[in-house]
């Protein structure tokens, strides 16, 4: 079997562009808004705790990260959270969903240079409407030859993609900045893992780096990612 | 042009399984929690108004729908509804993600019969993850070529689906409960529209049938639809 590359795809998210950064501006309101019945440090324990109990229901997403803030106001207040509170959480969240995107450096040229010899897919977890205004507000949205929003992102989901556009994930590449999500699962279906660390990663996209390392790389950032495509082949 | 049918898509919430019954059902509850604060038929006005308000923030799904319910409980009693009852209507949207599908009359016999001589695609909007869940659970899942969960039906999205898994719009057609965003928008798209009433529409879906008749068909239920594949060709 060739090891020859036809198709590169990209994570979104604090890859492409950045996301995380809202999430935390937002948790730091969340902690200001209750400052006044818990402590910061175990308010952003009892949300981790909340989100990652929440998944299996919301998926991930702006919408789900909202209504676990909400849960978790009541919960750490015994009920005594007031209504004003809530309106705030849900006005913080609908910021989130509105807020302009910043493109990261070296992401469009990184897609520039792959979509000229590669078939590029973009593959992202998330509410489907904020990831499709994401996108066309990033104006990279006709770089890609296909667009995947996933509710999880495994290495069945990672097979399906390349079958579906590219030609097995055995000749795809997947970068991403979260080894959980972006890198390990695409190793495990065969294919190149590239992990592009960001300064900011939410807890639940912690992971090690895979066991098996031949298919593993790392770059400092998206503008080594066009020549790591070439070496590869 | 051939007038041949080659792609037959479904609608899935209230066209191949029930779901508006659960909306309402919450929609009843959230009525009772706040019964003493605003009258019931005043309440539904609040809360499709919030709805409909927050569609382009939000999207289709459960998730907006419990944050829209969330926004008008406390709009509707100018801040002094109680945490208690928000964490019921936080519950009550958990209930609907998890309720059991049940498939609609002829649902199952409509697509094997179409599946065995057409391409078969489902069409829905919502939460992604929601979605996925209830394909699943339904026991559909198979049937179907390809499976598109879309932020929105336009005539757009559909040309673009027609084009991506069947051979354009003008061989596909589209069964679903609602004229605005199954049966309309495929006309336009200059497929073939047939409209499966359902017995509860949201609000949002109601809309006049089409001006132009000509790909237009409405069936009492889905046991009607294989014939009427047959007689279009």
């Amino acid at each position: 079997m060739s090891q020859n590359l036809t198709t590169i795809a990209f994570d979104a998210d604090d890859t492409l562009w950045h996301n995380e950064r809202f999430f935390k501006l937002t948790q730091d309101r969340f902690a200001d808004l209750l400052r006044d019945y818990v402590d910061g440090h175990h308010l952003a324990e009892h949300l981790l705790a909340a989100e990652k109990r929440n998944l299996g229901h919301y998926g991930f997403g702006i919408k789900g990260f909202t209504l676990s803030m909400i849960e978790t106001a009541i919960d750490v207040t015994d009920g005594r959270v007031p209504a004003s509170v809530i309106s705030e959480l849900i006005a913080a969240g609908r910021e989130m969903l509105e807020h302009t995107i910043e493109l990261l450096p070296h992401a469009r040229e990184a897609v520039e240079a792959v979509a000229g010899t590669h078939r590029v897919l973009l593959v992202t977890k998330g509410d489907l409407l904020d990831q499709e205004r994401k996108l066309a507000q990033s104006g990279l949205g006709d770089l890609f030859d296909a667009v995947e929003v996933v509710s999880d992102k495994t290495p069945q989901v990672y097979t399906r993609i390349f079958d579906r556009h590219g030609t097995g994930a055995a000749h795809a590449l997947m970068a991403g900045n979260s080894l959980r999500s972006d890198v390990n699962p695409v190793i495990a279906a065969g294919g190149w893992g590239v992990h592009v660390p960001h300064d900011l990663t939410w807890g639940y996209e912690v992971d090690d780096a895979p066991e098996d390392a031949s298919r593993f790389r790392k770059v400092k950032n998206l503008g080594e990612l066009p020549a790591l495509v070439q070496e590869i082949g």
